[in-house]
């Protein structure tokens, strides 16, 4: 027999070929004397048809459940007309298998090969290789493939190296929680698992090679949310001698090259660039959702001297008032509606959310008999109100105000159907703050990292108002969601030690965790800068699922195991003692 | 200013035209009026010439030292016949600088950055970045680069999907020794880096995406040897529904590619395959490198009656006896020579090295005496000895026997200048023992892996002579390296049970540390087989590099450590107990 065809390429011109086909039983219905087999491959289902001209054949094809693996020789013919399937790419044909042989047997499985699947999620990890057989996930996977591959083509094409830097590397304190891997050969030593190649690939920009990409693995031992996994993928970038302007332009050419060979879609360059303030102020996000408007209104001057103790005061605190314009909701939101959005709110910090509805010329709601009528024109014309608009407030600390809102106008753009599931709205966010002061600790912390270069003419106000000063950083953000981030480095010696005496640490302390970049930023480091953007966010934004595991092959839960192999799993105390450690005794 | 040019790419067409340089200063020479700098980035090298004519710019360039970045303006020119370099690229050009600009300043560079170097690899290692610069160096990663596309796109082209597998996975105690990861989550688990993706691709396969592969990162956390890393790349590949030959053939289509494109070197195929059996026979190697001949000659036979203890007791405890005919080289080793080899070939565990030399027609040597004249001629005849040839004996066990003479041929053929250094023998090494017995242990081990095929020929032996059983298994040899290797998987339930109990695991033990796998046997795995190819090694034989330090970019030392970074290195108490773990008290 000649080579094996596809299931899922076998077109009308093959009618009267004999073919040979290997695959898995994604169905099979016994019609007495005569059996249908829907034949699934990685290529897509062809039904197969065994009678009794074949005897040998039908009497294997009784004895096949679904999932069996199976080997058909047949030969392709055209349906009866009465039996097209016009839902299957291949539903005018059907194979008339004249040979069948059982490759694989297969055990009842846990849960239907099916495109839609309502079992637990818990159950799909443990079987993953029976999930990772249904279509969408086959799907998304080609889809990260050639996610992938684009990128590559990309970045090839424009002179960059992909290079591979390592994985057992040296623990820094500075950011997440790093995962230590002990050292066998150095008693009481730890590697530690790169949260990101960022040093190495300054350092290879130290060593000359100018352009740098790789699909990096990256690992954080952090708390598990939604949409994190303990070890994630990055598309990371390096270049030296270009600009801000330089590597946002090359980045986005390269989105763009994404989205029309991955999803067929159109994207305008240039990208749209907006400075975090302005994010922070109209959508109260630093990762602006702007498919839809809903923005945040400011009214405190408005309400600058009112009446009503709630706005008072977090003005006088220094805090801020500001608004969402609900148009023509009014009427659908009752009491009980805007108390839980009271409660959705207060997650965020806020006290409290305030509320009008707009009746004809009047303001209604319980706040209403604080507002004078100076105030009400005012309000009017900021939240360009109109009768029917419901009015949700948020006084307090400018922080949770931005939080507060955005979240609220986030929950409301999707429950309110503001959002065109179609648009795909690219935004470069720069501008951002270099620090940030935690009251807590009393300390700076770095925005980003801390090689980020500060704007040159912020330089000063490392030592004066640290607050003030702007990273040279920006943050991609698609439809909500930060696709990653990058920044010019700080490259030179003096500027790196002055940043970590802003972070508190001392001479020792910087040399010790360091000093081998400080050293390096010495002996004739190029101008440098990067980026950095998560490529299973890029799949699941591109694949359209809601879910950052539906994009990873074999992903951990939130309690970072793997269902499917049960890691991580106790070890012998022979390992253990090979590695000089021991369990706490409480264990 | 327009574009930066770079420095490598000037051709004699840019002569008159104004460009922008950047890069390091390679060299800086200075005439008292006149400052010669080489100019060097990624591309190359220019040499920028400063002249009074610009005072400015030749007021910067007398400051300016080795490895300091720069930034130039200034004119394309061609040299002055006299002063033409014919060793560069650019060599009959010049660039006369107007203006210059210091980027970033150097200190003192711990070692000269020139093709050739003869500090201590310590001191490279700690100023990589440095020691990358280097041209050599920076040829390597091109070309790792260059390998690595050539793959992707060859697999691309095959419909192979690239998918990635995790790095925090399950330690399975079979097989090298695990680099492990305490889990904080689960505290006294650990996970552990994988050796390689095996069962994930197996389980790939499982999940009915057929073809597969991943440029992979694996770990073994086992003492080093100079050509070993503790973590190393595998062009890692994994297909359903193929055959070993399926296999084999694309593979040498896939290296057929890459030594065209990378190398521009012709490879005939399909390459020459070689039984396991036959490999050890003739070279003493399961690994030969076939550039040259100086095979290992069988003379147990011949000897079988002989006179010499040494020969008789090898043969009679089910030894043997084989020599190698070292061609006309008799006059040119001198006693002391050969009790040199002898040294060499008791590491292998050989008790001594037996040695005649041709005289005329004649045997000369310490052992001649023995040898009755129906054996030397029996000797002359199997080694076809002729007037000034030595005999190189070796008789013991007989795998003491292959690994002597085996080591001592490609030590002899290196020294002596018979190996054609041109060449690239690529040899196809197949039908391996499935298991090897452990003497020590009382045990056997899988050869390749547990998971590995027997040839179903032998499938009975498995319980009545399981040292007999063939794998289906292949590897890629290329001059006496091993490159990688593959085999078709057990894809049945019943074999692999069979497999696990041969290898003496309870049906417990199997259950605890595989029970994943042998579950998912049994909901229709497909038949399906695959290969690893060691990334490393190639770009070493690619690159005529003598070490895989030099094809890793930050490589460690045979210690484990990164003299760069400083890893592994020790952490804090806060976050060993954030890990639930303690060191050992005798550190």
């Amino acid at each position: 027999m000649s080579e094996r065809v596809l299931a899922g390429t076998i077109q009308e011109t093959d009618v009267e070929k004999e073919i040979l086909l290997k695959g898995w039983v994604q169905k099979r219905r016994d019609l007495g004397g005569l059996i249908f087999i829907d034949l699934r491959d990685k290529s897509g289902i062809i039904q197969v048809v065994f009678n009794p001209e074949y005897e040998n054949a039908l009497a294997v094809a009784e004895n096949v459940r679904s999932e069996y693996v199976i080997e058909v020789v047949g030969t392709v013919v055209l349906r009866d007309e009465n039996t097209i399937n016009p839902q299957m790419k291949t539903g005018t044909l059907e194979v008339i298998a004249s040979q069948v042989k059982v490759l694989n047997k297969a055990k009842n499985p846990p849960f239907l090969i099916q495109d839609e699947t309502d079992v637990s999620e818990d159950l799909r990890l443990k079987y993953r290789y029976m999930d990772l057989r249904r279509a969408p996930l086959q799907e998304t996977f080609k889809k990260r493939h050639q996610i992938t591959q684009v990128v590559r083509n990309f970045l090839n094409d424009n002179e960059f190296l992909e290079m591979e830097t390592p994985i057992l590397t040296k623990s820094t304190p500075e950011g997440a929680r790093d995962y230590l891997v002990p050292s066998r050969v150095h008693p009481g030593e730890f590697y530690a698992l790169p949260q990101s190649p960022q040093l190495f690939k300054q350092l290879i920009m130290m060593s000359g090679f100018e352009r740098y990409y790789q699909i990096a693995r990256c690992f954080r031992d952090e708390d598990l949310r939604a949409d994190r996994q303990p070890e994630f993928t990055q598309i990371d970038i390096e270049t030296s001698f270009m600009t801000s302007d330089d590597i946002m332009e090359m980045t986005e050419q390269m989105m763009q090259k994404v989205m029309k060979e991955v999803n067929d879609v159109e994207i305008e360059l240039p990208l749209p660039r907006m400075p975090y303030q302005e994010a922070m102020e109209r959508f109260g996000s630093d990762k602006p959702d702007t498919r839809f408007e809903l923005e945040l209104i400011h009214i405190s001057e408005v309400v600058a001297n009112s009446d009503f103790k709630v706005f008072q005061s977090a003005i006088e605190n220094g805090g801020k008032v500001a608004l969402l314009n609900v148009k023509g909701e009014a009427a659908n939101f009752s009491r009980k509606d805007i108390d839980k959005l009271t409660d959705f709110v207060k997650v965020y910090g806020a006290k409290g959310l305030a509320w009008l509805k707009v009746e004809g010329a009047e303001l209604k709601g319980p706040i209403a008999k604080f507002i004078t009528e100076e105030e009400k024109q005012g309000l009017l014309t900021s939240a360009g109100a109109e009768d029917g608009d419901l009015l949700l407030f948020v006084a307090d600390k400018t922080s949770v105000v931005y939080d507060s809102l955005g979240a609220l106008r986030l929950k409301l753009g999707k429950e309110l159907g503001l959002i065109d599931e179609s648009k795909f709205n690219f935004l470069w966010v720069t501008d951002w703050p270099l620090l940030e002061y935690d009251e807590e600790l009393g300390r700076y912390f770095a925005a980003h990292h801390p090689f980020t270069m500060p704007f040159e003419e912020d330089f000063e106000k490392l030592t004066t108002n640290p607050s003030e000063v702007r990273a040279n950083a920006y943050d991609l953000v698609l439809n909500g969601y930060e696709l990653g981030g990058g920044s010019i480095r700080i490259y030179k010696r003096e500027i790196q030690d002055q940043m970590f005496k802003v972070l508190g640490f001392s001479q020792e302390e910087a040399e010790e965790q360091f000093g081998f970049l400080l050293e390096a930023l010495e002996f004739g480091a190029p101008p440098h800068g990067g980026i950095a953007l998560g490529l299973d966010r890029i799949v699941m934004l591109l694949t359209g699922r809601s879910n950052l595991r539906d994009t990873i092959l074999f992903p951990k839960t939130a309690s970072a195991s793997d269902l499917l192999t049960d890691a991580p799993s106790e070890v012998s105390d022979a390992q253990l003692t090979d590695l000089s450690i021991q369990l706490n005794k409480k264990i």
